[in-house]
């Protein structure tokens, strides 16, 4: 039997245990786990200056290397965060409906677990105990498979896992870790639809992309973010000016933030260089149409491409539009239906963006940046669904669920 | 551009007009269409009849030919079933959850169409009709793939359909029949993404086998039954007979149907002759382990293969065991997720039966063939779903929905 198949079954032969656990089992799990973490940091540290020495000799970039790091404020980070999510409510078990049927059937749809999770994760070790925590709160089993540059990391933090699991009432054998990190044994787990109920891919667009094509297992995606805001013609100057800078210059390297910025052509007539002014001075590139181009000599002509692309950076592409229809037709065929924002004074366009923009949060009058868990108040996130089956937007605890039927009967027949 | 680009694209293009039609609207169109199924019922026919010819010079089976025709009888039925859909509550447009964040930004969370659903089906033409009106009614554009021995009562039925449409002020385009029926060009739809949401197979289990392995367009997934009644040591001995009578024999041929009855050994001591008699008598033949075997001469000894069958059949697996958790381990050892079944008056077994078997559907002194949209009082059934995420169970109009998250600010930036 190869490790994956033994680890996935180790994991699904687990899952009726947890599916039944008590939310006080569940959560003395995660304070023992928030303790062990802080009584093995050296050891973690330890484990984790093998993958940094390592990737420093196959001259893995600093920038990398900084995501692989685990050092004390970061292990602290982790049991922090392992304790508030004691407190969040566990959700499984909640009875979501229930009706009886003319024949005195009662139906009730309850939350359970999914059953075992396949969490699929680029470098940052970090990932293994948010995506484990994540899972055992939920009841749920977790095969993880992570980077080869930080498997000693990965295999200190899971070894950690388990004996604080073998403290708790929660079988240790919940949280496995594949030790084969090889691409080959990633395309098997793809399709290991006997033992995985859903896979989740976190990292970049090149391994998201990989798992959706690939996978047989259900898939819970987390996609790119071509985001955009759209001015209209009442809009008010400063708050469409704060926003744009916010949403572009906060934090440009999240999937939240904007990469397009369309203008409509009364308010562009009025506002265009006031807005060009204080994208520049907070250090944007300005990729505009013609319109934007006359307005400003340091704009670049935008291409076809810029409409199409995540800066994930610094850099704004914009565009002058008739109308609100406009709009929502160049977000509908570029966006990525992520987070899309309407500045406006006018209902009937509010109205109209909303409605017709297909994106999972659409907002008036904000800023895109609030697309996330946390600020969406959570208080956990799996990642941001762009999909539209099962989660939609950011994923709270919830995603991590299934719901089941129980039917209670007094001997009815059909 | 091939025939499946042309047809997902023009579909796709509707999805806008289509997500903001109000429920006056996409009743209407429904009425149309029902009232053009019964004007046109002699076209449909002649076309259906082409079909059936070809089916018999190709020596299709009866039982298969029967499954093409398409009569009076049945042309009145679709037309019934779609002035029923038009009863249904629309779920699009609900408000699901709102509440204001610390910033006073207001959430609201919605419900709204997938966009283009893709649905690959057998050979029974109604299905066309049932999949069109069920995405209509939830403002989805559909890509109907059917089988080829229907293509000319398919191809009529969409005719009469883009008829009806054009009439209403829901868009024609939005319900498209893929003329071709390659496999090849069924396998281009598998990894449609770019256009398709979701693809749902209805018909047996080869064919979604066959979707589920190949797609990377997320599925909705249908799947067998092997489902179980367990009679415990408490069990009402009429209870338990008469629901094992039904829940086999009923209908045997359909997925909420049992296979495999497992009995505790005091119960299967007083009462298993009994119940051995009154399936003999309803004309089931038996495969029983060898306690059964003991009691009975014409009882086959069953197999490890026997356990694994959906028989579809007149036909019945048996097995005695020795507690309710030997119940589960077997059930969810062999079970397909579908629906499961205890009889008993102890609510200690009940509440271990129902907490740890993992199945879409757990019932308690009941008939497992409840498992149904219309027997759940969704007034529509998509499908049974067997796997666990989007939806599990019986699914109904809102299967076919997603949400989308409104944001209402006053210039909120992070």
């Amino acid at each position: 039997m190869s490790d994956l198949i033994k680890k996935a079954s180790l994991a699904k032969a687990t899952t009726t245990s947890l599916a039944t656990s008590t939310t006080k089992e569940k959560n003395e799990a995660l304070e023992l786990l928030s303790k062990a973490l802080r009584d093995k940091k050296e050891f973690i540290i330890a484990e984790n200056q093998k993958d940094i020495e390592r990737g420093r000799a196959n001259g893995l970039h600093e920038s990398l290397i900084d995501r692989l790091v685990l050092n004390e404020k970061r292990i602290k980070d982790m049991a922090d965060a392992l304790l508030q999510l004691v407190e969040l409510e566990d959700p499984i078990g909640n009875v979501l409906e229930s009706w009886k049927r003319p024949n005195d059937l009662e139906i009730e749809k309850v939350r359970v677990p999914i059953g075992v999770v396949g969490m699929i994760y680029e470098a940052r070790p970090n990932v293994t105990i948010d995506a484990a925590s994540l899972c055992l709160k939920t009841g749920n089993a977790v095969l993880l498979r992570g980077s080869s540059s930080a498997i000693h990391s990965n295999t200190a933090l899971v070894k950690v896992i388990h004996d604080a699991l073998r403290q708790s009432s929660l079988p240790s054998d919940a949280v496995q870790l594949l030790e084969d990190t090889s691409r080959e044994t990633a395309s098997k787990m793809f399709k290991l639809n006997e033992y995985l109920d859903v896979l989740i891919p976190r990292g970049g667009k090149k391994l998201i992309d990989t798992v959706v094509a690939n996978s047989s297992v259900p898939v819970l995606e987390t996609g790119a973010g071509n985001c955009h805001l759209f001015i209209d013609e009442t809009a008010s100057k400063k708050m469409a000016i704060e926003i744009a800078i916010n949403a572009k210059t906060q934090r440009p390297s999240v999937c939240n933030a904007i990469e397009t910025i369309l203008v409509q052509k009364q308010w562009a007539s009025q506002y265009l260089k006031d807005l060009l002014f204080a994208l520049q001075e907070a250090g944007v590139e300005i990729h505009g149409d013609e319109v934007i181009a006359e307005n400003n000599d340091t704009v670049t002509l935008a291409t076809e491409e810029d409409y199409e692309t995540e800066y994930l950076d610094k850099i704004v592409a914009m565009k002058v539009v008739d109308t609100v229809e406009d709009a929502i037709d160049h977000i509908n065929r570029y966006g990525t239906n992520h987070s899309e924002a309407i500045i406006s004074e006018n209902n009937e366009n509010v109205v109209a963006f909303m409605n017709e923009v297909d994106a999972a949060a659409v907002y008036h009058n904000a800023s895109t940046r609030f697309t996330d868990g946390f600020e969406f108040g959570f208080g956990a996130e799996i990642g941001i669904s762009t999909q539209k089956l099962h989660a939609r937007g950011p994923m709270g605890l919830e995603a991590l669920t299934s719901t089941k039927y129980l039917l209670h009967g007094n001997g009815q027949i059909k």
